[in-house]
Parts: structure tokens; sequence; C-alpha cells
């Protein structure tokens, strides 16, 4: 029996390195696929199309949303975000992993959807607001007032840290890359996630009964 | 709020590597509590009463059981095995967490007791019957009747190796040992084993109030 890819949903306050952390974790294991969102915001200088997000009008969002196309979306500053849902089952389907950068609107929907046993979800706290604040303002490429909006949705985002399955301070990223690591490699160690044991301990039984 | 100490199941047939990887995961966290089981069966040459077994006569042991003193105990091969309950329940308190090296009818138990929300149980199975017989054999201490008797308890062991929560396949010692470590640390990290963040992010949610 085929194992059946998890998803591992990463969510955090912006500032407190899950970007980071998802592109160190994209490099440390090259089979997990990492889950592109869709969204009506409209693209910055360097994004691009199916790279950084897939970039549709509202129009063409909302027909995928009422055609199931979506497993989670959500409405964040006037904009559609939301995670397709094709390309992760057929991931599941090959026994991949899907890594999801997502807000806790995005995790609460797939951990209660269908796929809700298959969700793994790890939550990234910052060690301080003050350092959260320092971080977002490091990027020196927002105004007062976006950096105003996005620690409001830091504090609403961070209300949220009690959902999720796992929790990581990520005092330092080295540290913090680490125990991303560990649980990803604990959950697979998990016996529902391994199927092919069946046939193994199968195996054995046969071994014994030969003896 | 302090954390409460985990209780780490670990069985396997006998010959799959059990003790040492216990020995091991000891001597790599020595904030670990190691369950000394007590029993009736009389010590081995170099065995000592509170390190490898508490020794007890079958009146004393029985009398464990009565008074509620035991969190697990079973009959194997007319001699009875269990699990003290006092030197658990203090390391619990004091936040450390405990290493069982006992078997299914023992897992089953914790498990099924109020304490069942606190264990994490490993399985470990040998990389085919031959091996296990070969390990066995290896220790050439054991007579052809007291290999049969464990070659059939471990074929027991064995059909129980689905009601524990990670299965790690021993091919590798050195691999076996990383994934018991990372399954110990990943356990570490759940949200619900980390009382402690309840303050950390009321402390976040003062910070935001002061801004």
């Amino acid at each position: 029996m085929l194992r059946r890819g998890l998803l591992l949903i990463l969510s955090s306050p912006s500032g407190a390195g899950k970007s980071t952390l998802s592109r160190r974790l994209m490099d440390w294991d090259r089979s997990l696929r990492f889950s592109v969102s869709a969204t009506t915001r409209r693209p910055r200088p360097g994004e691009q199309d199916g790279r950084e997000y897939y970039f549709r009008s509202r129009d063409a969002f909302e027909a995928m949303v009422r055609e199931g196309q979506m497993l989670e979306h959500a409405e964040v500053f006037g904009n559609f975000y939301g995670s397709p849902r094709g390309p992760v089952e057929k991931a599941m389907a090959e026994g991949r992993d899907t890594l999801f950068d997502i807000d806790w609107q995005g995790g609460q929907q797939i951990r209660n959807s269908a796929l809700g046993r298959d969700v793994v979800s790890v939550f990234v706290l910052p060690p301080s607001i003050a350092e959260l604040e320092s971080r977002l303002r490091g990027r020196a490429q927002d105004s007062e007032a976006v950096i105003a909006e996005r620690m409001a949705k830091s504090e609403a985002e961070i209300s949220h840290w009690a959902e999720y399955d796992y929790v990581i301070v990520n005092n330092d990223l080295d540290t913090a890359f680490n125990d991303l690591v560990t649980i990803l490699q604990a959950e697979r160690l998990r016996r529902d996630r391994q199927p092919q044991l069946a046939d193994f301990v199968r195996g054995l039984n046969r071994e014994f009964s030969a003896r």
C-alpha cells in the first residue's frame, strides 16, 4: 500500500521567519512540494505567475471557489488568497508531502476538511513583538500604514497559536529550522503514515510460520 | 505552568535492539528517567536490585498491585513484571520524561490508564526474523528451549505493532537511534507538551497592548 503524502502547514505572523524556514525546508528535502497559493492581488516587481503565486482575476478566482477547486480560501486586506486543490491531491496520491505557507484561516479550513487527518500543523512564534516589528521594518519596503496593518494582522494571527499541533519559538533560525525538520521526520515515522509496514509485518509472520 | 513529563514507551520483540536503544537514549539525555520494573523472577548473575529490576517476592509484588502501586503489570513465563507508579508520577510532576522498556501488555495498560494522554509509544521491528533469531543465539547464554520460548513470545509481541504511535525498523542501529531521538524531540515540541507557552504568548500580547 502506497504511503499517502502529508500536509505540513506552517503559520506565523509575518516577520517571524516562516518564509525563510519554508525555503530552507524545500532545499533540505527536494521531494517536498510547495503549495503555491492563488491570489487576486497584483504581482509585485520580480514576482512570477506560478512561482510566488498564481495571479488570477477576481472572476477567475471566484469561479475556482465555486467549482470546488480551492482547498481553502480567505480574504485578507481586500484580496483573495487560496490553495488550489488539484496539485495537493496529486502529490498526496504520489506519496509526496506538501508544504503550505498559509495563515490561520487557511490552516483552520484544511484542518476541518476531509484531509484533516493528513495535516501536521506548526506555528512559529517570534521571540518578542519588538523583534517582530524590527524584522518587518528591516525589509524597508513598506509604508507606516502598511506596517501598522501588518502588526494588527500579526496580533490576530498569534491569537490562533493554540490551534496548532506543534509550536516553535524562533529565537535562533538554525535551531528553529532543526525543530521543523525534526517534526517532519518524526511525523513520517508515525505508524499511520507508514502503511507499507503492514506488508512488511506480513513478511515477518511468513518467516515465523516457515521456521 | 510547569511542563508535565511524558511517558515514552518502547516495545519490541527481544533481539530487535530495544535495550541498546534504551541505554543510548538514557546516555543522550541525562534528564530522562528510566522506569525500573519490579519482578518476581530471581536475579541473574550480575543483576542488582533497583538497577536492572526491583526483585520482589510474589507476596510483596501482589501487595503492591492490591495497593494500586503498579502502573501496569503482567505475568510472563510464570513470573510477574510491573512498573511501580510512584517514581513515574514524581518524574512527571517535576517535568521529567520517563522511558519504559516494557512489552505490549504493559504498553496497553498504561495507554488505557488515566496517564494515556501522556504516552508516546514506539515499536521497534527487526529487519527480519532470521536476524532476530541470530541476535538471540548470539547471546549464547540460553538453551534451545529458552530460545524457542522467546521466539514464540517475539511472534506474539510483533502481533501488537499496530497499537503503537510510531514504528522504527531497526535495519541499522545508528539510524534507528536517530529516529528514536527525533521522535522524542518532536513530541517535546507539541503544543500540548509546552504549557509554558501560554505565559509566553500572554507576554507577547502585553507587548502588543503597550505599543
